[in-house]
């Protein structure tokens, strides 16, 4: 048996307890598998006082005794958030030893960085766990796919706006009450913005969209949109027309421009990935090769993310005993450039209240010719009773074909100024 | 850039043709990707003169000169069989080379002995494409899901067999007709044995649950069992009870016992795996920190194999570069006995015809009791004419609570011999 694979952890949160838990409790299993004890040694927190789910004896409230510590060989990091993650991390690069993270939004900012001062100081990073919990998905860019032009990513990486999409979807509820369930049942952070605003599935979406197009993303290619717009209406009107309502993470690569977007959509309800509900992640890929693939799982939570955690540690421990160096890093070969998002081309949904009167229909198709968008399809429905004192609109809804963002918008701009135009609830992306 | 990694070719059929075109299209783009250009050399054929879809120069019809031959580093097997691709394997290792493999039957039947001589070799064989053409599933077990003790295997990993159960179920066709569609479109084999009867599934089990188990399991430890007595009433009565018809591959750890079948099964309607039709093939994997994942996708044909064949061979070309030997080979540290197929529980559907008098119910429940298998639903259906001359029956349908495989097949003797009943149409498992 080789030497044990010394380990220091940052953070003992729920997923550092799964993970110092796995290491403990796995220990013989692993060390039998693997041939090489995981020792962990030291534990970083905040609090010493603070009552735990284990007993560790290791704790320290002091970063250098884990980032510069001789005694440590690979430092484990689950605190999450970018402050002072980021430092640590480097630190512990700088201080020579082999780093594991879940940070979705340190690897999103920081990655090429953090992954040239690892390749100068002959130390590793691994990041598995920051994007889709226990599935692999960081793996298989970096080998499995290599053969692989790829196509595009489409992606459900947030679970707490699919499980609240999802009761949406089941239970026709509104969003504010469904957020308020999942907040209580511990879905939801108490501030949801970086769930609902789709800011936590741009960071993902930008580390994946760095290993498929080999091309450096930042969370600033990245245009994000949330949930919280969508109503019930939206709901009933997908289902009827054969689709799912889901927060996509979209890359995709045309003609050398590669479009990164995350926003709600329309996803025909036949595809695999408009199956996947409640808090479960999924994630396509197309390549040229393999065609469509799809990795699906649990995208959070102690054991799935102590699951990724636990194989790249398991990984650096095989690699470093057989004094390895890592040979899959991630190469930015490609020669892409990002499309803005005004040049994203997509078909739309669009649900409007107007005057139930004639001619309405010829000024909306009007405004949208205008703007050289065609519709595919057009839905009245009876009409609606609104406002103080009730008055009655026709609520409107469109189907277009592909169009430019920047047209729709403008389209939009246009249509909402009509006088016969109530309100327009809602656009929605279309995923054809 | 490294000196170059000089590959050797065993068959230029659809997958090789696709390999070799793979390496030479893409042959820049990979070498700048991983910093080594992969360089094809000699391809081993039957016959010199046919023609083929790529010119190669390199072609040869001695197995020598690429086995034996001191410039090539590392041979790809694409023939496919177990004879003499298995010895030809055997050799390329003995001669010092690492090697690739699509061959599901070689690993199934050889693949202990054959890592027990690449370890003895210092040489390596990698075998991704073997079981779900581009999908990465061996990698992921290999790494992965190491930290997880493994609950199940599940899945679907026949295309042939599910395209034809995709039709069936959407057609009401029957076998027969969907099997002769499947020929002429090129799903099936001339001789569909080996697919419909199951026994490419089981080959491609016992290699995901030697890994999912860390325990060598043999294609004899694994019980099969074929498509080819599947009704059009079995898909009705599944629809009706909110069940797909599949044929999947469990492998299932049960009090330090691994049960491995191969079957058709009722699976509930709402499950992923339920989703995955035509051909497209799809591995659920349970284990105790990740739950439940799913990886999907195209199970074989030349661009999914290749995808899988290049991506193992970009590894060892970048593992060798850096003087590496493979660390993820599989471990048997497994303690699991192989629980035979008699002990095996499950719930099971059963469709029979009966005569249509009073008493028969009490009899066909009497058989089921005295065996200790107890009815979950009953359902008895109009009648059904059958014979010459025409004589009225009464199709019955059967739902049990889970039961031992040994108890059920007693049951269904005594229940095929009852006077009252005329034939046990169908004994299908189910899946919880």
């Amino acid at each position: 048996m080789a030497d044990p694979l010394r380990i220091g952890m940052l953070g003992l949160g729920v997923v550092g307890t799964g993970v110092a838990r796995a290491l403990i409790e796995k220990g013989d299993l692993l060390a039998e598998r693997i041939g090489r004890p995981l020792e962990l040694r030291r534990a970083l927190v905040r609090d010493l006082q603070k009552p735990r789910p284990i007993h560790l004896d290791l704790l320290t409230t002091d970063p250098s005794d884990v980032l510069e510590n001789p005694e440590i060989d690979l430092v484990v990091e689950v605190m999450g958030g970018e402050i002072p993650a980021h430092e640590y991390i480097v630190r512990a690069l700088r201080a020579g030893k082999h780093v594991v993270t879940a940070n979705k939004e340190v690897m999103a900012k920081h990655g090429p960085e953090i992954l040239t001062i690892a390749a100068e100081q002959g130390a590793e990073i691994s990041f598995e766990a920051s994007v889709g919990g226990g599935i692999p998905v960081i793996g298989p860019f970096k080998l499995d796919l290599m053969a692989n032009q790829i196509e595009q990513v489409r992606a459900i990486i947030n679970g707490t706006t699919n499980y609240i999409l999802t009761k949406m979807a089941n239970e026709g509820a509104d969003f504010a009450s469904v957020l308020a369930e999942a907040q209580e049942l511990g879905y939801a952070e108490p501030d949801p913005t970086n769930d609902v605003e789709g800011i936590d599935a741009a960071y993902k979406l930008a580390i994946l969209g760095s290993l498929a197009f080999h091309t450096i993303v930042r969370p600033e290619h990245v245009y994000h949109e949330g949930i919280t717009r969508l109503t019930p209406a939206d709901f009933r009107y997908a289902r009827e027309l054969g689709y799912a309502v889901k927060l996509l993470a979209i890359a995709r690569a045309r003609d050398k421009q590669v479009e990164l977007r995350v926003h709600p959509c329309f996803l025909p309800e036949e595809e695999m990935l408009a199956k996947v509900d409640g808090v479960f992640n999924a994630v396509t890929v197309d390549g040229d090769l393999v065609g469509r693939i799809l990795f699906y799982g649990r995208g959070a939570g102690a054991g799935p993310t102590s699951s990724a955690v636990v194989a790249d540690i398991i990984d650096l421990a095989q690699r470093s005993m057989a004094g390895q160096k890592y040979v899959h890093a991630p190469s930015y070969t490609g020669r892409y450039q990002f499309r803005p998002m005004d040049e994203v081309c997509t078909r739309y949904y669009v649900r409007l209240l107007a005057n139930d009167q004639p001619g309405v229909f010829a000024q909306i198709t009007q405004a949208l010719g205008d703007a050289s968008i065609s519709l595919a399809s057009v839905i009245q429905k009876e009409s609606v009773w609104m406002g103080e004192p009730p008055t009655e609109y026709a609520e409107i809804v469109l189907m277009t074909h592909e169009a430019r963002e920047a047209s729709m918008q403008r389209a939009i701009q246009a249509i909402a100024h009509l006088p016969v135009v109530h309100e327009v609830g809602s656009v929605i992306r279309v995923e054809a």
